[in-house]
């Protein structure tokens, strides 16, 4: 407990101090609602009614995909990776909300163990590939490498450049062995993670939540930003592209996410008109959208 | 999509044609309400002001108890068994709701596949225990051995006797370790059961959620109830008790799963008046508890 | 390499300094003869034409054993067991010699890595144990708890009863499930443990197999003695019993290990007078058996 | 047994039926001695004395090879391939014959199971690389799909082709990570193949051991040598190249092997005058060497 206590003071001291003065503003004047990035391409957050209405015919449409992955035996991949607080465990979570989950699995790991971390850096994720019949939400991946172990030194230069050779190589294998590889870059402006660690700071059930490396992330936002555009840069393939998310709007993005999805995916009984079109001002190649927005 | 409307039909055929005088009534007046089983303590399911405040208190305790067991490496297993349509799976998801992914996870096996069906029982399910931090949702268990393989015959009595000679071994097993074990089997009524059926029938969104095995086990009524009745009789020990839920009202059912699991686990700095006392007319030992209300 | 040396003249310095007078007398006596513990019930060792005749009629049991496991299903897991230098690793490859290595596995699991090191303590054996059609030999086994972990203090004395708490019952699950279970300990005396580790010291093709666990148990011989008399008046049960055997002459106790375990696998074709009769002098259960001879 | 017998038939039937008259001319003049392939580089196999002691060598440096891996965490795979009765699973035997098994595995694994077959192709030998300090010998590899899965067609042609689109790539990532990956086949003559085959079927401790794959393959011989050549050609890289070893001598293969992969594994201490250097008439790169020779 007083590990998050100190956690949420120095994420309140960071606020007070150290922020740029633009995301102190940008926090203020939001309030409660998001603090949506700059270029942010719609006035205001997604009302709750056309979220939900969006949101039942996607759910449809997600709840046959998987029957379908379950008659073909087909094996989807979904990535979900961002920044801190980004929303990729809540993303995944209407994404998967109504899945039979023996057949559905999220795969969140913890740190490598230290066995884990003498191994073939993609040993422990090649362990948690969907099989046949499989969907697997990848909560954080092995693209851990190319940003927060490199933002915070727990890999050194070599390691990741090993990575960024090997990453499109590893991806194309599983790709071309007919896994479904969903790439899902989560992005958000610098304010409104801000103020989405100080709602975490000011409330009671997702304080714990706060780690360390978050807190540690505030000052590192430049670093993240560079780490965060070579890695994209140099892991969006033909193969197995990266579609980033504008997620400023939480709710725009989780609908989003799905929609890209499912666009991606050739089940069986597709209904592109429900499931309805990505928005280009939303998502799109890493080279059309932000990375790193006050 | 042929075998789902094959699914509802039958479904909707039990219910017509073959489903007793009383449940159909029951489901009749039941209307989009939950049928509460006979005896059940309440008159109508719980209101959704009070059930949001319950549930709030609750998470937050949840996340300290999770926070807890991070720093103190504690291991916490939690069952959820019952009959289809229970409640399992939501009941997980919001007990699982505000926890950190990297430390809980949710074991939902699917059928054993031919290289597990011929090992130890347990070793599948062994290789899922928790590690230290970690918290596993078990959405079924080995449990399946006593009720569902013995329902179908998908296991013989041999193998259904040696499993209720080795179960209350294997979980003293557990629990002197040091493995902290809830196990909680939520009960319903059969006419809400016929409800919640016909209710995934009629939505889209559910029904291809139907599995054979559900259909099936309308008819299969009273070979369950016996066949739960005895797995509970016979797995009902000291180091680890069931605990039974009436789950006919879903919400309270989710409140008091929190409340039975959190009084069971002493975690730093439980705050027992938030997490409230479990409901003596809702949960209970076997012995005190109705199986099989229609 | 500078390590290895140290080792070695460790050893040197105990044999010249502090083993006891009868330990060094026999082991002079010996030369390059085993040193044959009091009581040994042989005079000299086999020599080589009786031993290879034993062998080739045991190995051809051996295979057709495993051709019945394979046919079968049967799963066989054989355990040996006995202080460092027993000779566990050598008996194991003289029984597998043989045997298709696509259904027979050695399990010589390293010590616990920090994951494993907090999980239910058998955890990581029952991930090995046979499936179907395969024979695993255990070259140390969940036995280190009773032994070597007590008398190098890496578990507490609480964990130990645990473990001797739980082991009877563990493997009474293994063998009820139908693994067919064998646990071998391999007894040698003082003197010729002392020998065999001198021999090791002094041939550069096994100096580098010393371990620091090696030196540091010969001043632990009677702790030893201790703890493996506890371990096998604790584990030695009806479903899962011991035998000991007396490790001394090296051919001797391959060819009776062989014996014992195939007198105890009922696989089908076995010709019991091919097999021969275990020796009564040389194995049988631990009450009847010396522990610790000098 | 039935079964075992019916193979000794057959292949006591193809060799005097079917096998080519070279082929059968070849075995008789080779009687109890190794029948030499067109080309092989000595007159006679190598005797006992110069065998044993070149073994003797190698056995040292293999063991210091070991303890240098241990006390730098250096990870090594040592593949071992070739057609049926090559030799592979002897060669590994003598190979690791002096080594911890702590630190020393053999990778044996039985053609997948249905879950397996599903997944990813090189996932379930990923979980059987080497970690820190451990060396693993692959007793057959995922080479499999280059050679026996074709010619039986346990796959088809399009697994294939993504099989050798792949595997450089995959073996690639290995070898960058820093594992040290030594790839051997082992070849031999029609004629030896043939007499291995034989000896083994008149002798009953090995008789047991022929597989219905093993009769099949005789007469598959050139779609063997047409996948083999293939395999080698399309999966010779300069990361992970090949050595070709001429097996037809049992005892010069093993000293080769070891002297191939110890060059290969740079050691702390490496004594590279006792471990030799390889026979360029023995062993060498695909393009240089035999690979079907009657
Ligand atoms: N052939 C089988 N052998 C053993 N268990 C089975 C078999 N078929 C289904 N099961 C198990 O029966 C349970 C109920 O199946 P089902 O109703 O289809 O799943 P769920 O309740 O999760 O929707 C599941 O745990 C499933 O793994
Ligand atoms: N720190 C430890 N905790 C638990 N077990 C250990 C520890 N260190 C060594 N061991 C175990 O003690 C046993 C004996 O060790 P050692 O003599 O080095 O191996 P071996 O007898 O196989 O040569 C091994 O099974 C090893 O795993
Ligand atoms: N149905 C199959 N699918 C894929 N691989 C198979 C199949 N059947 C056998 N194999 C593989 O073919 C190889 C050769 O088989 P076999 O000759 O029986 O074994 P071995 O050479 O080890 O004695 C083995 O690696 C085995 O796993
Ligand atoms: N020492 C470490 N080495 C590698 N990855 C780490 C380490 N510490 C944290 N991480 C990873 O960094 C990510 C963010 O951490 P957290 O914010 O604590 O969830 C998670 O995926 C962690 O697994």
């Amino acid at each position: 407990m007083k590990e998050e206590t100190a956690l949420c003071a120095a994420i309140e001291g960071y606020f007070r101090n150290e922020a740029p003065a633009g995301v102190r503003k940008a926090v203020e004047a939001a309030g409660k609602d998001h603090a949506l990035s700059e270029g942010y391409p719609y006035d205001a957050a997604l009302k709750g009614k056309p979220y939900r209405e969006a949101n039942e015919a996607l759910q449809i449409e997600i709840v046959k995909m998987q029957a379908w992955a379950r008659r073909a035996g087909a094996r989807v991949a979904i990535l979900f990776e961002g920044r801190d607080a980004a929303g990729k465990g809540g993303a995944i979570r209407r994404f998967s909300r109504n899945l039979n989950p023996r057949g559905a699995r999220i795969v969140a790991l913890p740190k490598p163990s230290d066995a884990e971390a003498g191994q073939w850096y993609f040993q422990r994720y090649a362990a948690h590939l969907p099989g046949p019949g499989e969907i697997a939400f990848f909560d954080r991946s092995w693209y851990n490498r190319g940003v927060v172990e490199h933002v915070f030194g727990f890999c050194g230069p070599a390691e990741r450049e090993r990575f960024f050779r090997q990453v499109p190589g590893f991806e194309a294998m599983l790709v071309e062995d007919g896994i479904i590889l969903v790439k899902l870059w989560l992005t958000i402006g610098r304010a409104e993670q801000m103020r989405r660690f100080l709602d975490r700071a000011r409330d009671p059930l997702r304080r714990w939540k706060l780690s360390p490396i978050d807190v540690a992330s505030l000052e590192k936002w430049d670093a993240y930003s560079a780490a965060i555009g070579e890695t994209l840069a140099r892991s969006h393939t033909a193969l197995a592209p990266w579609t980033v998310l504008r997620a400023d709007d939480k709710r725009r993005a989780r609908i989003e996410a799905m929609r890209v999805a499912l666009n991606r995916i050739d089940y069986e009984g597709r209904d592109l008109k429900a499931v309805g079109a990505p928005d280009p001002a939303l998502s799109g190649p890493p080279d059309r959208m932000p990375l790193a927005q006050e």
